[in-house]
Parts: structure tokens; C-alpha cells; sequence
């Protein structure tokens, strides 16, 4: 039998996806060694890319959905379903990212995550008992209040009038009805993909650090964080659910606070929901080498990147396995990597060179380092 | 006893060294095998760089010297004395190169290659026995009798008087007078490295092939073809020597076929030269990976450049050691180099970047490299 490479790669952005990764090691490593085996794990770390990469992991199916984008006009979103038919995965960008609002049309105070709610209740629908919710990217701001109308969740002035959609109106939030929430919701488990940390409010809140991203004047931060004050206080009186100094309930705009008090979720970091989801450390038990990536590498690769979670797994499963990363840019510091389970990191850039031409020619790049490579090992 | 090391790259044009590489290869070794033993090799194919790296190569010493440069006014040049005390390492561009003249003054008819004699002279006064003589990068197109001046020879016209130094005038020469040539110069054996084929004169000839990028015109092509013929038709009935069709005579604009017609000359291919004067194939006996590399590898460099030469050298010594190799810009069909010796090829460059910047930043890259490989080899 040959030597067995387990190829875990994150994407290199802009330049290919991570199962593309996998493709180019494994031709270059193949020209190196003919009969060599390589087990495709592509990963991600909760960020763009994640659906794909479950999907290209566990043999799973893209859906398409025209939901409400951040702006309240229809957009088409995307998520996965993964093979074991039970388990979604969505990226909430995919509904209400940034990328859906411009320059000019960005604004905080409207935006919402309504669109992610129609995801989530698109799974609910088709029967999925578990969600993977990667919740970087977002355009929004409004708590996760969006979402939760979606599900079925009612936001109520003090005349009982149903408020508008977006952060900028929370102010006037008097009553949550939750008489009308969708059936079934109680029981679906959502597994929420975050590396943020930051509270709801305040000075390390959603609306201080993340809002200006957004379009947020100064002006609009300070409406946006009293908003979400008053949101987490009325959540706390009707519901009994305390979200305004959860770590994490800031991300996404409150999106995370939002899914704490609605919905049965936990919050995990992306890449070991990757890792346990892509079952890595069973693929990795019986592998000879590591192969592992992403379009940058440097020390801060060490904070939670997939590569990182790639060498701790191997190390974990077996402190002997080779991690060998591959990159397009090799940033500062790479060295101290060395101490972090990785064994080799190769830069694929073949000379001096501008962006554009690298990103075009990945495949081609890390084929020919990953031969280079395989030559060295066999 | 440590994992030994041969290091044996070739420059990295505008950035490094072969020795500077050398030093990098071991930085980025040591870090990752501290005990590991390096033994550097600098190398060169006979172009610029063989007088440092010989000398790095062997502990021996640079001489500088003020001689006529190619345009007639004086240049500083050096030279250097092998290890052995006893070997001299010449590059004719030192003394008479291209990057002597401008733009502007570059003329074939009147650049000579007197500096390079006179550095020959040198050598015969210090009691050098055998010369290596580099012979790229000439401004000139004289057929060598300016460096044949400067050790004696007088090229005279029909009224006995001596001709201009330049290609322009030979078409005047009428007597060769050998009476003054310097005492020991026929005990003097030089050694041309030269990887040139191309013959003194006619189509594929010094003249035409060369001229051009030495500034001749169309019309100057042809005056200094018909003056080398003139000039091989004089040495053959006088000397009794047939320069005009040896491959190579028309090397560094017939500088060759001077050697061949008034020295103890020898050609052989650059890259061989270096191999037998560093004792190369002894180092790679006891060696457990041989590093090299070059600025830029490609295809073309298994048509006699120094890490082709360094590969097939250590296989020929041990068919199992493995080759390595790192460049700046790793080019069109490197893989067709893994039939040629080569066990691996990597690039340095660690992302987008001009070429400025990763012509300052070689070392570094070099050592990171270097360290990721020797990583994977311990």
C-alpha cells in the first residue's frame, strides 16, 4: 500500500477553494509518488468557505435560497446540507453578508438578519435536526432580531405595532411575542462557528468595534449600543436570558446574543467544528503525512486559523506526524509556527511576481511545491 | 556525529553570493538541526562570481589591479590567487567587460582586451603556473590581440609599425612579431572556461553572433568579420595555428581563438572547472544531502549551469544522495530537471512581491527555506 497523505487545507482566497487545494496536492504529490494515497479533508475556520468545504468533506449538497438580503430586497443565498442528510451548514454572509450592501447603501440601522432566519428556517423545513451557523461578515447590527422574525419571533412597540427591521429601531422594543414561533425550532440544535469573543455592548461591544465596518457614524454607534442595551434588558425581563456579557454574543452585530436567546445554540470555535465534523483525527490516525495551507501563513496562523487546528489535531492523534503547510504569502514571524505543531512551511510562489498572476496560477503553484515536497519524502 | 551537508549553490545574481548563500543555507539549517555539519562549496559556471566563489571555495585571496580598460583609459580589476597559491582566477569582464563602456561609448572596433593580458602578465610575475580564465561578458571584438599585446606579441602593418589595439584595424595586420613575448608565458597553462561554442568567424562567428550587443552596426559586423578572417588567415600561415573554425575560438569576441593561437590554452565547460578545483565529487563522498541552487532555475539549466553541474556530480559519487535545490524564480519545466539529478526544487520567494525587494531580502529567504527543508529531513 502506498504512503498515505491526509491533505487538510484551508482555501487560498481568491485563488482556489479548498477541495481545489486538495486536487493540486495531490497531483503534485502523485507525480512524486504514483501510488501514493491522499485523503481529501478540505477545511475552513468558520469563515467564507466553510459551507463548501463541508460539503466537499462529507460528500454533502449546495441549496439555493432567495431570501431577504440585509437591505430587505431579495438576494440568493446559499447553504449546505452535509452527507449525513441531518446536518445544515450556513454562512450567515451568505444571506446578509457585507458584500450584499455597497458604499453607498450600507447602514446599520436597517440592515438585518432576516435572511439568515428564512435559512434557518429553510432546514427547519426540510427536516435537519442540527445547524452549523458560520457567522462572519455580516452587514447587520440588529441583534439577531431579524433572524428571530424569520422563525417567527415578534418585536412590539408599545402600541403592540410590530417594530421595522433593523438595529436602529430596537430603541422602541417593548414586548417580544413568541406565541407564533415556528414549530419544531425548540429542538434544533445550532452550532454557532465563532472565533469573536466580544460582548453585546459597550466599549468592546458590536456596535463600537464592528459597527464603523458597517457605515456606522459616531452618531449611529452610540444609537445602535443604547438599542442593543435596551434589547438585552427586555430580553433578560420577558425571556430570563442574560446575553449582554456573553462572550461572543456581540459577533455578527448581536446576531450572537440573538441566537442565545432564541435558539437552542453553542458557540464553538470554526475550525474544531471543522475538525470534528470532517472526522480529521480518524483520517489523520492512519496517515504517513500532513499536508495542510492557506493563502497566508504567519504567526498569527496561531490564533485559530484552519491550518492551525489542522497541526494540533495531527499532533494530538500523533506527536510524530509531519505537518507540512503550504502558503502564498509566508508572513512574519512563520518560525514560531515551528512550536505550534508544524513541521515545514513552503511558500508556492515560483519568483518575483504581482497578485494577480499568483492567484491565477495557484493550482499550478502548490502542484509543483507539493511534487518537491513528496520527492524529499519518499 | 551530525547530518553532513555539502552546499554547493552557484550566486543568486544581484542579491547574493554563492558564499553569501552558502552562509544562509547553513543559518536556516542550523535552525532546524543544530548539530547538522555544512560544508560550503560556493560555485559558478565560469561566468561572474568564479573569481569569489574560487577563491571562498579554496581560502585564497583577491588581488586588484589597475590595467587598460576595453576602451583604452584605465579600470581598477581584480583577479584572484587560489588556496594553493600557485593557480590564478581571471574573468576577462574584470578587466574588459560589457559593464565598462556605455551605451554611449560602446564600439567594437576599438575595445580591446589589453587589461585582460595585462592581468595575465600579472600572474606570470607572482609565478602563477596555471591560470582559470573566465571569459563571459566582454565589450570587446579584437580576436584577443590586445590581451597577446600586453604579453609581448606586436601585431604590425605591411610598413612595420604596430597596429591600433581594436578589431577595427586587423584588417591591416601583416606580421605577427613574437620576439618580445614575456619570459614563462609558454610554461603558463590557461585553462578557459567557456561554455561558447560558436567558431571566430562566419555566420555562427564572434562578429555576428556577438557584435550586436556589443554596439556594432551592420556595417561594423561586417568590417570585423572580414578582420578576424584576415587575422586567423595571418596566425595560420605564421604560427602555423588553425583558429578560425575551433569551437569556441569565437568566445568573448575571439578572445579564444587568441588564446588558442598565443597561450597554453585549454577550454573546458565552467561549471567542470569549479567541480575539479573545489574538489567538489570528494565533498559529496561523505555527504548525507547535497544543497544548491541559483537565482533563477529552469529547463535551461541543465545546458551547463552550476546546480546541473552539482547534481549530476553527486550523483555520479552517490546515486542515493539527494539533490536539492532553491531559487529565486523557479521556471518554464523545472520538473524536467527531476530526470537530471535533481531530487527537489524549491522556491524562496514568500509571496507577491517586485523584484527589488526579494533581491534585498535573499538571505532571509534563503534560511527559511533552508530551515523547512531540513526540517522534513531530520
Amino acid at each position: 500500500m502506498g504512503t498515505k497523505f491526509v491533505l487538510a487545507p484551508d482555501s487560498f482566497k481568491e485563488s482556489m477553494t479548498a477541495k481545489e487545494v486538495c486536487e493540486a496536492m495531490e497531483a503534485g504529490i502523485k507525480r512524486a509518488i504514483p501510488d501514493a494515497e491522499c485523503i481529501h479533508v478540505p477545511m475552513a475556520d468558520g469563515g467564507e468557505g466553510t459551507v463548501q468545504s463541508l460539503i466537499d468533506a462529507t460528500g454533502g449538497t449546495l441549496i439555493q435560497k432567495e431570501v431577504t438580503g440585509p437591505l430587505g430586497t431579495p438576494v440568493l443565498a446559499q447553504y449546505g446540507i452535509l452527507g449525513d442528510g441531518k446536518t445544515g451548514v450556513i454562512e450567515m454572509a451568505s444571506a446578509s453578508g457585507i458584500h450584499h450592501v455597497t458604499k453607498e447603501t450600507k447602514n446599520p440601522l436597517i440592515t438585518t438578519t432576516y435572511g439568515t432566519g428564512e435559512l434557518i428556517r429553510d432546514c427547519l423545513e426540510r427536516g435537519i435536526t442540527e445547524i452549523i451557523l458560520g457567522i462572519g461578515g455580516s452587514a447587520t447590527n440588529d441583534g439577531g432580531t431579524g433572524m428571530a422574525a424569520a422563525l417567527g419571533y415578534r418585536f412590539l412597540d408599545k402600541s403592540g405595532e410590530e417594530l421595522p427591521l433593523g438595529g436602529g429601531f430596537l430603541g422602541e422594543l417593548e414586548r417580544i411575542d413568541a406565541s407564533g414561533v415556528l414549530q419544531g425550532l425548540q429542538d434544533l440544535r445550532i452550532l454557532v462557528a465563532s472565533d469573536v469573543t466580544n460582548p453585546l455592548c459597550g466599549e468592546r461591544g458590536a456596535s463600537v468595534v464592528f459597527g464603523p465596518q458597517k457605515g456606522a457614524t459616531p452618531k449611529m454607534v452610540e444609537v445602535l449600543d443604547r438599542n442593543l442595551w435596551h434589547y438585552s434588558r427586555i430580553v433578560k425581563e420577558q425571556l430570563g436570558i442574560e446575553v449582554a456579557d456573553v462572550p461572543g454574543a456581540g459577533a455578527a452585530g448581536g446576531l450572537g446574543a440573538g441566537l442565545l436567546a432564541f435558539t437552542k445554540a453553542t458557540m464553538k470555535k470554526g475550525i474544531e467544528i471543522m475538525i470534528e465534523y470532517t472526522g480529521l483525527k480518524e483520517k489523520l490516525r492512519q496517515a504517513d503525512y500532513c499536508f495542510t495551507g492557506e493563502g497566508g501563513i504567519d504567526f498569527q496562523t496561531k490564533f485559530g486559523k484552519a491550518p492551525y487546528g489542522v497541526a494540533q489535531a495531527a499532533k494530538s492523534v500523533n506527536p510524530r506526524l509531519k505537518v507540512i503547510a503550504l502558503a502564498g504569502y509566508v508572513g512574519q514571524d512563520v518560525e514560531t509556527l515551528y512550536e505550534e505543531g508544524f513541521d515545514a512551511i513552503f511558500g508556492i510562489v515560483p519568483g518575483a511576481s504581482d497578485l494577480e498572476s499568483l492567484l491565477a496560477r495557484g493550482q499550478e503553484n502548490v502542484a509543483r511545491t507539493a511534487e518537491s515536497i513528496a520527492r524529499l519524502l519518499k
